[in-house]
């Protein structure tokens, strides 16, 4: 195209789930948004914050949300960065701390966006392929030749988890720049952070779209030493982050009883969904996220994804080798369950 | 820093207008932002936006905002790209559309984040100087040297306008990529909009910050041709605009009577600030933006700046070569404009 850069001509375009833009007349299990609500102070918070303020510029830093975050997770501000979605954060990393000359290491399968912005960016990648169950071997990661490299734990699509014991290990011989990808790591635990205290070259990514019910709000969060943060502070867009957004952020955190409750009814969905995939002959990725990447012993992903695309339910399909073989799936609330699994029943002819 | 690579090492940091946290109890006249709100109907729009699906994703092209503001301008949507803020759009543009080893033309004195922007993208750019009067001189950015050239029409901090005839004469011989940054265009008028249907090598951008009082919720406009368009949605991150900052941009296009009458209302106030500043032996550059650009003749622009501050009085001061010896000052409404005055008056000893 005319006026294209290299960079630009290069580039592979990432593709985000089906958004219908009727979304009300689908059951939408591909995005791996929350199926519940913000809650009402959150909303509030919003609703109060809307008002003739919005003519000022927001806050460039989001000092009170680094505050907040920073002190429950007994963290300094400075080690915490607001990010337009952690999208924003991933952009960053790879325009401001890896050199052009540099190869940065991508799991494989892992969430497809790294490799664009990778290339994006003008950044050479190699595939670090998962074990045969999705399970990350670290010492795959081992290589002089990698200035960066992404992990994605729990990871996307396939809900596996890395314990941070494995993490650390790496840490310990490795030394150029690991990222952590925490966008799914509040609905079962086993958070990185505590690691950025010992180790300088650690970027730990966290996210509000999931577990905190607001991806129409694009916020995420990096973690990491203070060196790194004040890297992201200087490149990022004057004012990435707005008003409205920040509030919402700060409010989530407040209150965590909603939280709590939302990330409890994902987990029981979670679980009844699973226990009812079985019997219809589903092989299930053992997942700690908020979604299942699932197999039919017989009948092919591809052809289920759109059969149920035929009924309004939406799942993921990805294309390209071994994730082609599966589907990955978002908990819903128990109705979207109950009408998948409906349908499933319907077209597997159990 | 250590992690850090050689762009971000090398690269200047941007300093914004300072956001004082207790902002109610200064007079700000810094940031160039609105000093009227958003009308109710903006704000209602949005605060009916804040609910529960906030948990879901935002259209990751703002379609229908896209289509709103083609409609109003003869354009098509694909000539529409929603950014943002207008930052990201010039970030986007030196990542994608111009090469390594081009040299982009920023004009002097004009917004510093353009050379900020350049840097943290590993362009190269040389800066063009305006003319004594601060007028746009579009011969002097002929060169085959530059891949891309950047206006800002009216021009911030200087206030200056560039007639769309030479914009147009420019074009008919310059092959490179022109930005002509409208951030202040609609307090007086003059667009380059319609010139994308002739000229595909056309980028005018816009912002929702400024005339439409909405700095707080982040969203700006690039127009260009199909294919610039193109390249853009290629290259943004994948959700880039939140769904309440989506809303309430649409609110405000529709809401075209409280649009008019902040817009009069500002060049009504701008015009009593001008009256009221020439007596006291200030020179003022021709102005059509929401601010202007001024120089006392006896006292340095440098402490008229400290000692307004000391008075919880911001206006914006500038260091470096022919920019310090003016000051900004943004319009504000007429209580903080006498309050400017006042002020102005025993400092001055008028």
């Amino acid at each position: 195209m005319k006026y294209w850069n290299s960079t630009l001509k290069n580039m592979a375009e990432y593709i985000p789930g089906e958004q219908p833009s009727n979304p009300d007349e689908y059951i939408k299990l591909n995005t791996n948004e929350n199926p519940f609500p913000p809650s009402d102070f959150v909303l509030n918070t919003i609703k109060n914050t809307c008002n003739g303020n919005l003519r000022r510029y927001p806050d460039p830093t989001a000092e009170e949300l680094r505050e907040q975050f920073a002190s429950e997770n007994e963290i300094t501000p400075e080690n915490v960065f607001v990010g337009n979605g952690s999208d924003e954060i991933f952009t960053l990393i790879f325009r401001a701390f890896i050199e052009k000359s540099d190869i940065a290491a991508l799991p494989y399968p892992s969430y497809p966006l790294y490799d664009i912005l990778a290339e994006a960016n003008g950044i050479k990648y190699e595939k670090v392929n998962l074990g045969a169950d999705f399970s990350y071997n670290m010492e795959n990661f081992l290589n002089r030749r990698y200035g960066l490299v992404i992990i994605c734990n729990p990871n996307n699509p396939t809900g596996t988890y890395c314990p941070v014991d494995k993490i650390k290990d790496f840490l310990d011989t490795y030394t150029g720049l690991l990222v952590v990808d925490e966008a799914y790591i509040d609905f079962y635990g086993g958070s990185s952070i505590d690691l950025i205290k010992k180790y300088d070259n650690l970027i730990v990514t966290r996210s509000f779209s999931k577990s905190y019910s607001l991806a129409g709000l694009r916020v995420g969060l990096a973690v990491s030493s203070k060196g790194i943060i004040e890297g992201f502070l200087k490149i990022k867009d004057s004012y990435n982050i707005d008003m409205l957004a920040i509030e919402g952020a700060k409010a989530a955190l407040i209150d965590k009883k909603s939280f709590k409750y939302n990330i409890d009814m994902v987990k029981n969905n979670k679980e009844y969904l699973e226990e009812n995939l079985k019997p219809l002959g589903f092989e299930i990725i053992p997942s700690r996220a908020n979604f299942i990447f699932v197999k039919h012993k017989e009948v092919p992903s591809k052809e289920l994804y759109e059969r149920l695309k035929e009924k309004k339910i939406l799942v993921r399909y990805f294309s390209g080798n071994i994730r082609s073989e599966f589907m990955r799936i978002s908990v819903g609330t128990m109705m979207e369950i109950k009408a998948l699994c409906r349908e499933l029943n319907t077209i597997l002819g159990v």
